[in-house]
């Protein structure tokens, strides 16, 4: 395969049909012959890559979902050996194994020109200076904005999560045009500035780009209020090269889907067929380009909606609302979706007695947090505080190292979960 | 200046004194022209860059220190324009502004190249699966160990620090060959594998690639005796492309300064004067071909001594002993220098009233922390126990935003800190 040339448009929806339809039959093959789930599943449903002649035909394929990539654990679903593999990713799912993401460094390359190009789309160029404060580690973003800024030739500052005052001056000193965070961390930097007494006209900052969370209006409009900057949302998961697969354009009206990469499906949750354009579906996604870990409708849990495209920016893109949430129970808090049955067996595993449980996100923004509710029996030293403090304690230490998020471990009466 | 390439390896000294000379000759035209800091200071001292024949002639300027850098916030010390900047790191010095490196993409390519010629010294090559446990993020260590990877086209896993057990089940089950970390945080990884029950032969780990603190001989057996792994130690600076400026090679006996980029000189660090071989002395290093901030005679701060080279790997660099510490009062702790004085000022600019402090690093490996005591007076709230506790919550959270590591910080009696 040629490295992808993702900064060229197709001009019109037949281009882009047909170019994806070339781009479909490579990846079948590719999988078809590296990868035994893939294999089995063509053989399995009588599925033919040479004779798939139409977009549409993908439709006779099972879906593919997070257990089928924990079941590959670690490196079943790749599709080149592994000494292609430059960068390895992983993010935890439902199971005990989490998901490996690879990339080969046409991956990697793609991902970062399909980021460039967004950039470039929102007027963005080599005289900008980003910082970047998601986590650089084992989800993809922090890496996909990094080297997309670098494919422009401008500056970044790889400042990560934390330190928020720290981020505040740096945002002030050093002149930073463009700020990627989480909405939820824009707006404790925001909380930040306004404590430090910093007017955003002291800064230079043109826009951010926010990613990891699904965002209501309101929070845009405070976001954008206070920083005196415009937002734009940019979409996407490490399954998938990371917060590229759909992005606003300047006109900050709809999510781009970015075709000429993936194969975008809105489909029932339940029955899996494709819901009429303006209804909420699950999207689902094929990869069309993706080398070392290609995916074939992938359920992305992500609630989502084609609209019409009323944007005039004159892509040939399909049009989606902003992602309403999620189609399963998995929450989403700070960036990091935590699956509620993960959190049961890492209970399980940790604690040697049963207990009653309850998992929820609360409060919004910057305080936004993950709940755990852990219903005590009267019979379970209830009345040993310095023990309770203990459990609590580790716990949460112990969940924090698998879920990647510390949450907030409660001791509650067990009638109180019901 | 031509893109370097950073693997030919001089072939006699006399081959690389001339291309140190002809390297410098470049930078000194350089930072004339771009750097008003030494173009003030080749003025004062009557230094023509046209007029420097040998290596020695550089002796004729005063030394630059961490000071300088710090006056020059942010952006003075750059030699080209903020454009051709493309990654700006900082790290935290003994002054309210920190430092600010650029890296051009020449400079980012010079690293990685230079680590990857490391790197393939060692036996290392695209078949290699990396893991990173440093923190991406304001330090440029693991950026620079990730894109050398990359340029050997091996796998990269980025971790960063944290979340031991899931790093030792990464290790296990990715078939981790080369573990990059902080000596202490290896410790950390040790003991979890023991904690954990997994025998170094169920890991795929070839080699340990260790920077970011001075290190024992002890040190180095545990760990090469726990993984069962080579062990080879990589010594750099944030201000000089991080941990590529000596390495030691597969003989594991000396560190080979990098002498192609760098031009080192060990000097008195009262005097300034060299130091005959075999003694003590303070590192000083010349960047040779730095775009972005190039440095004239930069004080490490580090203590280094020349040693005879009894690895036999052909090298016609200079060898260094093992790094000894500090020459000055700055502490190491997880690979972050800490100044004292830094420390005084974010004390004097958060608390309302004065107070005797001291501070030091206490045990060794993963235990190492910096413990910072204060002086409380009788008078002073010494009875109310709640506000002490927020008063050291507080300040631990203050300190840990301004230095990149949490202290402990304890209150005592003043008496205790003569």
């Amino acid at each position: 395969m040629a490295v992808l040339a993702a900064t060229a448009l197709p001009a019109s929806r037949d281009d882009l049909e047909q170019l994806q339809l070339e781009r479909l039959q490579a990846t079948l093959h590719r999988v078809q012959r590296h990868v035994a789930f893939y294999r089995s599943m063509f053989a399995d449903t009588g599925f033919d890559p040479d004779q798939c002649a139409s977009l549409s035909d993908l439709q006779r394929l099972p879906l593919t979902n997070e257990t089928d990539l924990c079941q590959a654990y670690p490196y079943d679903m790749f599709a080149t050996p592994l000494k292609e593999v430059v960068q390895i990713h992983t993010t935890t799912g439902r199971h005990p194994e989490p998901v490996v993401h690879g990339y080969t460094e046409r991956d990697l390359t793609n991902a970062a020109m399909l980021m460039a190009r967004i950039m470039t789309g929102l007027g963005l160029d080599a005289d900008d200076v980003f910082q970047i404060t998601l986590n650089y580690g084992l989800g993809t973003g922090a890496f996909t904005f990094h080297e997309g800024a670098r494919k422009l030739g401008a500056s970044v500052i790889p400042t990560a999560t934390g330190r928020t005052p720290k981020q505040v001056q740096i945002m002030r000193d050093f002149g930073t045009s463009c700020l990627v965070a989480t909405p939820s961390y824009a707006l404790r930097l925001l909380q930040t500035l306004k404590d430090q007494d910093v007017s955003p006209a002291a800064l230079r900052l043109k826009c951010l780009l926010v990613t990891g969370e699904p965002f209501s209006a309101d929070t845009r409009a405070v976001l954008e209020d206070g920083f005196q900057a415009q937002i734009y949302d940019l979409y996407g998961l490490s399954a998938a090269y990371g917060p590229v697969v759909a992005a606003q354009c300047r006109n900050q009206s709809v999510l781009h889907v970015q075709e000429d990469l993936f194969y975008a499906e809105v489909l029932d949750p339940q029955t899996h067929q494709p819901v009429p354009d303006g209804e909420w579906g699950e999207l689902v996604l094929t990869t069309l380009v993706k080398e070392a870990v290609p995916l074939l409708r992938y359920r992305t849990g992500d609630k989502v909606r084609r609209v019409p495209d009323t944007c005039g920016c004159g892509s040939v893109f399909t049009a989606l609302d902003r992602i309403a949430g999620r189609v399963d129970d998995v929450l989403t808090v700070k960036g990091v979706n935590i699956a509620p049955a993960r959190i049961g067996q890492l209970l399980s595993t940790y604690l040697d007695f049963d207990i009653h449980w309850n998992a929820t996100i609360a409060g919004s923004g910057p305080d936004q947090e993950l709940i755990l509710r852990l219903g005590i029996r009267e019979d379970l030293f209830f009345d040993q505080m310095k023990r309770q403090r203990k459990l609590v304690d580790d716990l949460r230490r112990y969940l924090a190292q698998w879920l990647g998020v510390t949450p907030r471990v409660l001791l509650v009466e067990p009638d109180s979960l019901n």
